[in-house]
Parts: C-alpha cells; structure tokens; sequence
C-alpha cells in the first residue's frame, strides 16, 4: 500500500532533467505528469519518449497539451524551420534556441491544472547552472511565477513551484538520477529532428559532458558514436 | 499618414470590457489582437464578433490562439457541459463561472508574442471593480504576472501590462466606450450558447445594468426583450 498522500504535478518534457525531476516526485508524491507539444524539431521523439516514461512511472494522471501558436509565433530557431540549431551557446548570450516565455506559459498551465486536481506543487527541471541562459530558468524568474500562479487562482490554492534541480551541476544531475534509477535510457535532450540524437547540438554537448564528468555512460546512442 | 509609431498587445475576448479597451489601445497606438478559444460555451460566437472586431479596428496583426485544453481540464462552468452557469453571482464568493488561472495563461501566451513582433505593451480590459470576483482580474495579481513576465524573457524585452479599465466602474466603462466609438453592437458578453444574448447570466447582468446606469442603450439584442 502506498503511503504517499500528496497529489503533485511534474512538467515531463522527457529530457534528461525532467526525467530526473520526476524521479525525485515519484519518490515522495502520487504525480500527475504534464507534457507540452509545440511545434519544437523534437516533438515527435520527446512525445515517444513522453509515453515510455509514462510507462515506466505509471503517473496516477498525465496529460499532453499541444500548443502549436508557439510555432507559430516564431522567433526560435528550436520551432521554426527557418532558423538552423546552433552547435554551441556563446556564453553570455542568449541561444537562437530559446522559446520566448516558455517556461512561463508552461508553468501557467500547469499551475491551472493543478488548481483543477488540487495539487499544491508543481515539480520543473530547471537548472540555473549548467544551463543554456535561458531566462525562464532562473530562480528568480521561479518565484515570481509562483507568486502570480497564487495571486491569480482561489484563495484557498497555494501552489508551490518546486524546482529541486536548480542549483545543481549538469553531472551531479546525472548521478542524482542514476542513485534514483531515472530510466535515461528513455530519455531524450536533443535539439533535433530525428531517431538518434546528433551529439552535436548544444543540447546533446550538455548531456555529453554531464555523463563524462559524472563518469557514467550515457545508455543512448548518438549518430557517428 | 498615421503618427502612431509604437505597436502593442491587446487581449480582445470580444465582450465590452475588451472592445472598450481596443478603443483605447487603438487611439494612440498601432494594434496587434489576440483572441482565445479555449472550450467557453460561448466561443463560436464570441470569434463571429472576433472577426467582426477584426473588420472594424483594422489591426496590423491578429491572431486567433485554441486552447481546448482548459475545457478538457474542466473545473469551470463556462467550459464544462456539465456545470450550469449560474444567474446570480453571489458577493464574496468566486463564481462557478471562474476558469483556473485564465488570465495568467492568456498574458503568459500574449507576453510571448509580444516579445516575437517587438511589442512592448500588453492590454487587458480586466476590472476589478464591477467584476464577478475573478482573482485573475485584480491588479496584484496584474502587477506579479508583469514581474514575471519580465523575468522570464530577454533581458532586453521590458513589457507593461496596461489595464486601463482596472479601476473603472462598468458604467463608465460604458460611458469611455462610447466617447471613443467603440462599437458594441459587434460585442458579445453572455457566457451562454446560443445567438442572442440571454439577458439572464451574471456576464449579461452586469452589463445590462452598466448600460442602464450609464443611461444609453445597449444596441445587442436579449431573449425576451
């Protein structure tokens, strides 16, 4: 019989911090797992990969939201065909690869169903360290959202938005997910379109030298490896 | 030749609030629409009035965004086939007609399009005054959600989310309205089903008794009227 009484909900994306997120949710909460299609070159793995780890989990509820306007709107080279993925972020910058407000609009959808489901937390893998610069991973981007999130539901709704990954290093992600038995065989971080991660977007790099500096092998193939 | 140079957001439902709010975002600035359908009962009709509005301000952009995903999450009896919308609001309490996080989700989606064409003002046509006790409609929660919104996107994006209805009563809403030309026989505020207006749920209520108090007649046709 379980013991866990609380109901949360986890943001899947089905990358390796998400995954590993959920595996810190699991352990302690009943989770409802939120997924977000938007038009990103890797929609159709991340939704394949989405499924496998709804497997793996057995959520007590889960949910795929496709929001295609993000696509549309533009502006990202991760959704529009326009713009080619970079191989590396220059630090400092801000990648062609950031959604605008991703995170945001994420967070306030998953916030609204949660105020539905009665969860008082919503588990993100953000991560302000080993990170590609992207505002709406930043702690204190976090906590404003969570206030807005309160201001704007019931009352008597308090939601937290826990983000248990932000500051930690990619490779002590790794090894936290690897002591939690995060399945990252069933994980996906690449950028691109396709069945093999390409080990050459900033994505993949990231991942890459989280598994070496943790000193573990990455159990998923990447194309000319 | 028009002087108005700088573009902006505006949040356009088609109900009176907003279309006042067009008329006040247009006078002054280039205008770009943003329009949801997310599952209301009332959104066929509220997208005819949509396109009407479209044909009358002449915006440079527009955009229609779908979010079934809030009727699918339910909890609300504007989206849910099995909830009644109520007639009377009653004080204090926040209606059954309240959407979980609404206009979090609707800023957070119209944040990132802003930051897409360059726009540096949100408008909502949110009041807190003569309202049906949305906490998504207050300035405080207005205030945190532009905080965030600024947090999360580059840090070169600085966005206002101007609500310039937020204090007013409705019958004054009215009044502005009408100096401005809005048009509000193209508006539609009734939260039912159907072609005319039922002059019965809380939404037509309220304006029924702003046009009443402002002294002018509301140009829309009412069941029974």
């Amino acid at each position: 019989m379980s013991e866990k009484k609380e109901l949360v909900v986890v943001l899947l994306s089905s990358g390796m911090d998400s995954a590993v997120c959920a595996s810190i949710a699991a352990r302690d909460y009943r989770v409802a797992f939120i997924h977000f299609q938007y038009g990103q070159k890797s929609c159709l793995k991340e939704l394949e990969c989405f499924k496998k780890l709804v497997d793996f989990f057995k959520p007590e509820l889960y949910k795929v939201v496709e929001l295609p306007f993000l696509k549309e709107f533009g502006g990202s080279s991760l959704t529009s065909s326009e713009l080619e993925i970079p191989k590396e972020d220059r630090p400092g910058e801000i990648p062609s690869t950031y959604v605008p407000f991703r995170n945001g609009i994420f967070l306030s959808i998953a916030g609204a169903w949660a105020e539905v489901i009665g969860a008082k937390k919503v588990f993100i893998g953000a991560n302000e360290v080993d990170y590609s610069g992207y505002p709406d991973c930043r702690g204190e981007f976090l906590e404003a959202m969570q206030k807005a999130l309160n201001l704007g539901t019931r009352p008597e709704t308090q939601i937290e938005i826990v983000a248990p990954l932000l500051r930690l290093k990619k490779a002590e992600i790794v090894k936290l997910g690897i002591k939690l038995g995060t399945p990252f065989e069933l994980t996906w971080s690449c950028y691109r379109e396709g069945n093999i991660a390409c080990g050459n977007c900033a994505s993949c790099k990231l991942r890459l030298n989280a598994f070496k500096e943790a000193g573990v092998t990455d159990p998923i193939p990447y194309e000319g490896f």
